[in-house]
């Protein structure tokens, strides 16, 4: 079966301006272009848009306005998941023959449909994604004996990373103080630990082996996948303080890529509110459960990049379509030694953990240099 | 590399009842359930919507209602052709290896918003697709010296097949006058030849050769793939009497498979109005440009079912996430002999033509029993 690599990249400033979807995508797409020196547009015989907007038909859009007229051509949506599933139908159009040459490209607006849990009417009126976060986050406190303090610093740490990422919403670094002092949202939830709706789009390119050689002179290969999704309302999920879709998924990965935790060398986690970061960890393999935390208090001490070297989702924002692009390009660029003043040094292995819905789905990739 | 076989069906009766998506979805993969005597539907491993409803994260909804945890699950949106991607993907997952059951839903509500070409701006006002159908008709009559009874006779024919099919919305024949007499919606095109929009679904499910011999007697095998997207706007087409990406997915489906137009022995074609019927007849290559009429002919004088025997889109309705699927079910049903009253003598390859927006996008499939 042929290796699968990604061979170029781009991505738009995150921010919450007033910009079409079809622009969003196409700003994305022409940066990959802008940065893809032997790429010729015409090859890419499949195109792939990750989004939650309604806009109906946007990959025969997005192609007509680059000037590709792709064999395959779809939406994918699968709320803030839908960028690393595209990019898991992606490797499988690769890997059956069905196409050499993939572009996936993930757009949001700042008004996405994606943000509200219509469906999920055990939530009564609570259909905020902010609700399921503040449960999640009084019983990772209360099991472990954590404090708002602990988890406030998953926050300072993000939007002080971000600070070294042009493309994040988030420009500033914040103190504890900052973080609990912000507007109160919930009981357990403060607005500088909550990712933000965002207008932006990333957009990847992946290929076969034989044709990675002609585009990049430094493909990184998809290792390892791992999806799975246990249910489609937080209420059914068997704990409150860790993920299972999350730790199945990262099981499924790893094995895939005969690789294991203690190899990670980077990885981009969806901490799209400050207590998922640590959660996910735990349910990673990374850290024993309720020991994430202790861990991103080390990589803040010893300014260690390691853990959402772009930002995380709350540094950089959520752009749901996108953010899954977004996570994998900042993994590609850090394999490639390109991520300047974020780099980690020696990056050999790095992980990308996407996920939907309070950890009802949820998708690992391992990429490798 | 595995064979891919359909292994499992189901659909809904297509009407303009006021379901929920949901419903509807869960509706057409019951019936499949009920079908599938072998069949654990905890061994399903990947869920694929199909849909151009704003509705989100309707894989992990329909997985939840099923009792499915599958690893991959996400909707899938290419309008009218929304369907046949959401197979092509299936496919891919399975042939790569990433699954190996995979359920396919497709739905939709007569009040569907992919039944609106709002992007296409060159349109102006004009942004039903009736207006595209209307001038497919006006050029494909001028150019071969056709008149408005030849292409009525493409409803006839449809209609009265769909009399056989209990799932379809038209359960009645009409006479050449009454199409001619039904209301006028444009200069070429009266109500009685145009598709109408409902509210229905349809379910099948793909495994891997290996699941196949589990779960069926008699699988399908999928054994061409042709896909095609040339622009996003009919304006754009080099011609409005052919469809150019139809052309091009049936030469990739015929060389994938190894076969050709004189072996096909049943087929369903994409007649969202009836002009598109004979266009596609020719543009695929059973019939020489100008021909497809003719055939049309043939087959209503022969009481001959071998194009669209379950009535087209004309006699279903064309509820459009749904179609691409409840057109793989019909020819899967012929191939197994088992299309009752609509059983075409001695089918052994079948093939599916489906299409978005004027043929702007177009699939095709070939499938051998």
């Amino acid at each position: 079966m042929p290796k699968v690599g990604i061979v170029g990249y781009g991505q738009t400033k995150f921010s919450q301006d007033d910009i079409k979807i079809e622009s969003v995508l196409l700003g994305a797409t022409k940066n990959l272009f802008d940065r893809s020196s032997h790429l010729n547009q015409k090859d890419i015989d499949a195109v792939l848009v990750s989004t939650n907007s309604n806009s109906k038909y946007l990959s025969a859009i997005l192609s007509e306005m680059t000037g590709i007229q792709p064999k395959i051509g779809h939406t994918i949506e699968s709320l803030c998941n839908s960028g690393t599933n595209a990019i898991v139908s992606a490797y499988s159009y690769i890997v059956s023959g069905l196409a050499n040459l993939v572009l996936i490209s993930g757009a949001e607006r700042y008004d996405s449909p994606g943000q509200i849990l219509e469906w999920d009417h055990l939530r009564g009126e609570f259909k905020h994604p902010i609700f399921w976060a503040s449960i999640f986050s009084k019983s990772y406190k209360r099991k472990y004996s954590l404090t708002a303090e602990d988890l406030a610093l998953v926050a300072v740490k993000n939007h002080k990373q971000s600070v070294n990422n042009p493309y994040a919403i988030s420009q500033k670094a914040v103190s504890i103080e900052e973080v609990l002092n912000s507007k109160k949202l919930t009981e357990d939830l403060r607005l500088l630990e909550c990712s933000r709706p965002c207008t932006g789009g990333a957009s990847i390119l992946l290929a076969s082996d034989k044709v990675c050689k002609k585009i990049s002179d430094y493909p990184i290969w998809i290792t390892g996948i791992g999806q799975k999704t246990t249910s489609a309302s937080f209420t059914k999920n068997s704990a409150f303080d860790s993920m299972d879709s999350t730790r199945q998924a990262a099981q499924l990965a790893f094995q895939m890529a005969n690789q294991k935790p203690s190899n990670v060398d980077v990885m981009e986690i969806h901490d799209a509110f400050s207590v998922c970061e640590p959660m996910a960890l735990d349910s990673i393999g990374f850290t024993a459960p309720g020991k994430g935390i202790n861990t991103v208090k080390d990589m803040y001490l010893t300014e260690n990049y390691k853990i959402n070297p772009r930002g995380g989702l709350i540094g950089s924002g959520h752009p749901l379509g996108a953010t899954g692009l977004a996570q994998t390009v900042e993994i590609t660029q850090q394999l490639q030694s390109k991520a300047g003043k974020r780099q980690v040094d020696q990056a050999k292995v790095g992980l990308v953990h996407n996920m939907s819905a309070a950890s009802t789905s949820a998708t690992v990739l391992i990429l490798e240099n």
